[in-house]
């Protein structure tokens, strides 16, 4: 069985959508909801509203209430018949985290068992055929094949196959129906 | 630079001593601590013991104050001007343990960076040369070359190279001084 691994912020969880919520809502910012989806928000927010948004991610809870991505509790459950499914969380940065998403994957992907969980800091580290993930960084370091998913961050990159969705992640790993 | 992934428990951190010391203190037990040292915990202990066990080991603070194993610390530090070193402990059976892990990792490995921790279920998921780890079931998943680090459960283990302490990874895998 060939090994499919899945990052988890803004692949399984709309990690973005939540942080634009929170600008949109508490930051006093004139950007709007469709700049804030256009580019990294590095990019787009002053030093300084970037300190507050990373305080805010690292406080207890922050990650506990996010979003499933349209469609991927659906497409995962079916991957999982088909593919060792891993989920591999870049989370060593923000230890505050690590009890929330252990939680949310349990509450929103209870099919996949904690053996196959991972937080790690580099994904180089990752032994899997496949990845899927946001960050073309995480692509580059890691051994297997890599698919870029889709965000406002990497809208630029061409060096990687690339998905927009879970539907398109569907198609390119699953038998027809 | 070649990799090399070292395990957390009874390999840098003196679990079962730990272990030991609080079946000796607060267990109802007749077994000495030569006996306890000898095999397996879950070959000695009876099943309510064991629960009792498991119960201890996932509280808040247990993973907090575990000895650092002998030489440890200096030969990991060595180790890391020739490695790239990486610490892989397979933490997803007990959840409360993952901040205690991390902030003890921080407190006496604080050279290793964050980048390089892992937290894992199987070990089947790390890629790397070299992976020193106390359990055969790990070994046996992992892809490189496994070195088998004694422990009271594995002592009858004949599949792969062993060390019994920090002084025999040093011989291993540094150059003589």
């Amino acid at each position: 069985m060939l090994r499919l691994t899945l990052d988890m912020d803004d692949v399984l969880a709309n990690t973005h959508k939540k942080l634009v919520n929170i600008i949109l809502n508490d930051f006093d910012s004139l950007l709007t909801e469709e700049q804030l989806h256009s580019k990294a928000l590095k990019e787009l927010l002053h030093p300084k509203q970037l300190k507050r948004l990373n305080k805010i991610i690292d406080s207890p809870g922050f990650f506990a209430d996010i979003e499933v991505m349209d469609g991927a509790k659906e497409t995962v459950y079916r991957l999982s018949h088909f593919y060792e499914v891993f989920i591999a969380t870049a989370c060593m940065e923000f230890p505050t985290s690590f009890k929330d998403k252990f939680d949310w994957l349990h509450r929103h992907f209870s099919f996949i068992p904690w053996t196959n969980i991972v937080f790690c800091g580099y994904k180089s580290i990752i032994h899997s055929d496949y990845l899927i993930d946001d960050h073309v960084r995480n692509l580059m370091a890691f051994k297997g094949e890599g698919i870029l998913f889709s965000a406002p961050h990497n809208l630029q990159n061409r060096a990687f196959k690339r998905v927009a969705n879970w539907e398109e992640i569907s198609e390119l790993f699953l038998p027809v129906a």
